[in-house]
């Protein structure tokens, strides 16, 4: 049936029941995901309790056999890929919102609930989650957590590990940790929970998390601001982000995105456009105005062409149209796509960016910059045809100046999509010797067998 | 001259100058910290770079001599209080801000650098760094991060942990390790600066940190409200938490604080005031008197005695009298006293100043709590007399159950001040045993042989 010890299967099938799955065509599913590697995986095993998770996590340990924690892999970096075989973990049965504590500004959830799901759970209580990935409608909050995700709100609001209270966990060893508490502050001991949130399934698998919620605005307001140059951009998001008001959203597109929603997209964008920030403010309805004010006052700097208000919600989804029209015209450019997103100081955007174009026309590959400027982090997308080798080599290359270049200006590999298998041949150029031997110590102390997730983030 | 092996001696005089001080007189003024407990060292290292710190930790390590990392002594838990004896190392001549980048909001800064001299030198960029703990004048940024310390601004602004992106440090093996990077977003490897940030010197010194940083509020405000009893005021915390507009200060006292603040503070508020909150806004001048009017709709709830809103500045002093009338006025019930800095979720607040009324009454000792009602963060003040044995015995039975009570409701030991030798004893009750498991492996791989601040944090 699959490749695993015969007692092991026997053992698994007993504690998990219906939800331990060894047929490969039911296998199959949870081989790949959105990094489009693949790798069959032994068995799937779809626990219902923490119980089950510590059982599975124990019997396989005991076999050196490995565990592969998954939300609905939505990740893009191989993150949850089988690569070592062994037993793929899927949480999509253990997707209950346990509790929702408004005045705790709290909800307890298992780690397989979507992302969406628990976004419409909270509205009713006049609250969000954080993180909004752009898989938000499909992802799970444990996923998120694995990953450290974020989105374009984390530029006020955070990313995941800035909005985790307490997260229960089963170590490499099968124990069940408690780590945290469900209180907006905490100093008892060590910080075992957000060093758990970005660790990709590699120290624990997170089978209950407390969130830190935030209440809804009330109203919200946006912005396109349209330049010259990417340096006029920057300076403008430099000025944005010095003054108290912190934008809701702050995100920016490169001369050849804005040219490609234009000319392929059909955005409706002056020719003279060679860069552009959407700029979000939320808020208060009788103070939102304001707010705009501001922003609009601060995105004014040398280079602006033009600056539009949305004075409603459809002139506001007219505006995101441009933005919106971006990722499919980028398709049109090259059948292939790396996307990275890499992240740099706010205040060096210009140079990225500098450096990003320098390297298109070095290796004669369009390399296409947009994301979350307000946190330095560009989604670098370096476009090309997977079934030209020379091109596929070239991109390849050109994608590590990419990281070197980051590491240069200060920054550093990723900023919301993690390492997975993706980018782990790189972290000896991000983090030097002692540090990984201590991440390496790390991992060790969680997972003395190294059988949760081999072949992940450590290179 | 000291108990140290003599080529220890040597070797570190060698490499610290004048910064290895070894005379019993110059090490006593390191011998306490202010939770006033007291252990001389056998020496006091003042280093100036982080070469030395790793040489020093090197050189002890060799020798199984414990290293004890100081900012300032202003901690109160005696985290800093060498009960095993060894080198203390004290960061008063590594003090310099290395960097202050607007753009980025980000400062780079040594440990020893106090906390008011940073926020000084912040306020010329129209910036600061958020946490405010009452020690701040004198307390270092080292000492902030290596206690996760607070403050009033926390429950708007965060504590240390949520406020730092990068840190260099020295481990327990004389390694030094760069964690983190200098942006507001990262997934790359695991967290482990925020790891570093309230681990007491147990796990690694901290020799550099990059610090995030919020831009200054243009004006604030203040509110008094003044509540028949403890629970309309849980009641009025709880819906002022439940709406977008986070106050910037959010401090409650019980009945016995008022009590102490009117009667022996003279402090002018009505008999019948059994509960105070001081609440605060801040943001655009523009805009705040709107904030202050929402913070008054959400403050006003049944059992409001009077809501007094600080026209300007004097206004906002007088205001505030009464919380500063409360610190010295405790003094006066009894010469002794025992502050924990317990958390509990919002929304238990009420149960857990019932319970140490309770408890107050149970042992016949005056408690008096009051402290950060916005992250549920209070300060129980228990006092007695420290020369009268029966009340002394009377007061550690008491404060544990004020532990046991508080974990009853879904909190944990501390908040903002750590757990050092004060509350170490504790930590089972607060941590099961996988977790501090856990916690112990972690600290074998940041420290293998113990020497970093052994007999702290972990019972």
């Amino acid at each position: 049936m699959n490749a695993l010890p015969p007692d092991l299967n026997h053992e698994l099938a007993r504690v998990l029941g219906d939800g331990w799955l060894t047929d490969p065509s039911e296998r199959l599913a949870y081989a790949y995901d959105n990094s489009r590697r693949q790798s069959l995986p032994d068995a799937v095993a779809l626990p219902t309790t923490r119980e089950q998770v510590a059982a599975l996590v124990q019997a396989c340990r005991a076999r050196r056999v490995p565990v592969i924690a998954r939300g609905r892999g939505t990740n893009t970096t191989g993150a949850t890929v089988p690569v070592a075989g062994g037993v793929v973990v899927s949480f999509e049965r253990m997707n209950r919102i346990l509790d929702i504590r408004p005045g705790d500004r709290c909800a307890v959830v298992e780690p397989g609930v979507l992302n969406g799901d628990l976004q419409a759970a909270l509205k009713a209580h006049g609250l969000f989650w954080a993180p909004d990935p752009t898989s938000a409608g499909y992802s799970t909050v444990g996923g998120n957590l694995a990953c450290n995700a974020g989105g374009p709100r984390a530029v006020k609001y955070g990313a995941s590990r800035d909005n985790v209270l307490a997260l229960t966990a089963v170590t490499g060893a099968g124990e069940l940790i408690h780590c945290g508490t469900a209180t907006t502050k905490g100093a008892t001991g060590y910080d075992l929970q957000r060093l758990l949130v970005g660790s990709e399934g590699t120290l624990a698998l997170i089978v209950e998390a407390s969130l830190r919620l935030t209440p809804l605005p009330q109203a919200r307001g946006a912005l396109r601001a349209i330049y010259r140059d990417v340096s006029s951009a920057a300076q403008a998001v430099a000025q944005l982000m010095a003054q108290p008001l912190t934008p809701s959203m702050l995100e920016f597109m490169d001369s050849d995105a804005v040219r490609l929603a234009r000319d392929i997209g059909g955005a409706d964008l002056p020719q003279e456009a060679g860069a552009l920030l959407m700029i979000e403010a939320d808020g208060d309805a009788d103070t939102l105005p304001h707010s705009i004010e501001t922003l609009m006052a601060a995105a004014t700097v040398d280079g602006l062409v033009s600056l539009d208000d949305a004075a409603d919600e459809a002139a506001r989804e007219r505006l995101w149209a441009a933005r919106k029209a971006l990722s499919p015209s980028l398709r049109t450019l090259a059948p292939g796509k790396i996307n990275e997103d890499v992240v740099v100081p706010v205040s060096r955007i210009p140079d990225l960016v500098d450096g990003v174009q320098h390297l298109s026309r070095e290796f004669s590959l369009p390399i296409v910059c947009f994301g979350h400027a307000g946190n330095g982090n560009l989604h670098v997308n370096l476009l090309y045809d997977p079934a030209d080798t020379a091109q596929s080599a070239r991109a390849s290359v050109a994608m590590s100046r990419v990281f070197a270049l980051t590491l240069s200006l200060g920054g550093t590999l990723s900023g919301e999509h993690g390492i997975g298998l993706a980018k782990r041949e790189f972290m000896p150029q991000a983090i030097d010797p002692p540090t990984l031997a201590m991440m390496r110590a790390v991992k060790s102390a969680f997972d003395p067998d190294g059988i949760l997730n081999p072949g992940k983030l450590l290179p």
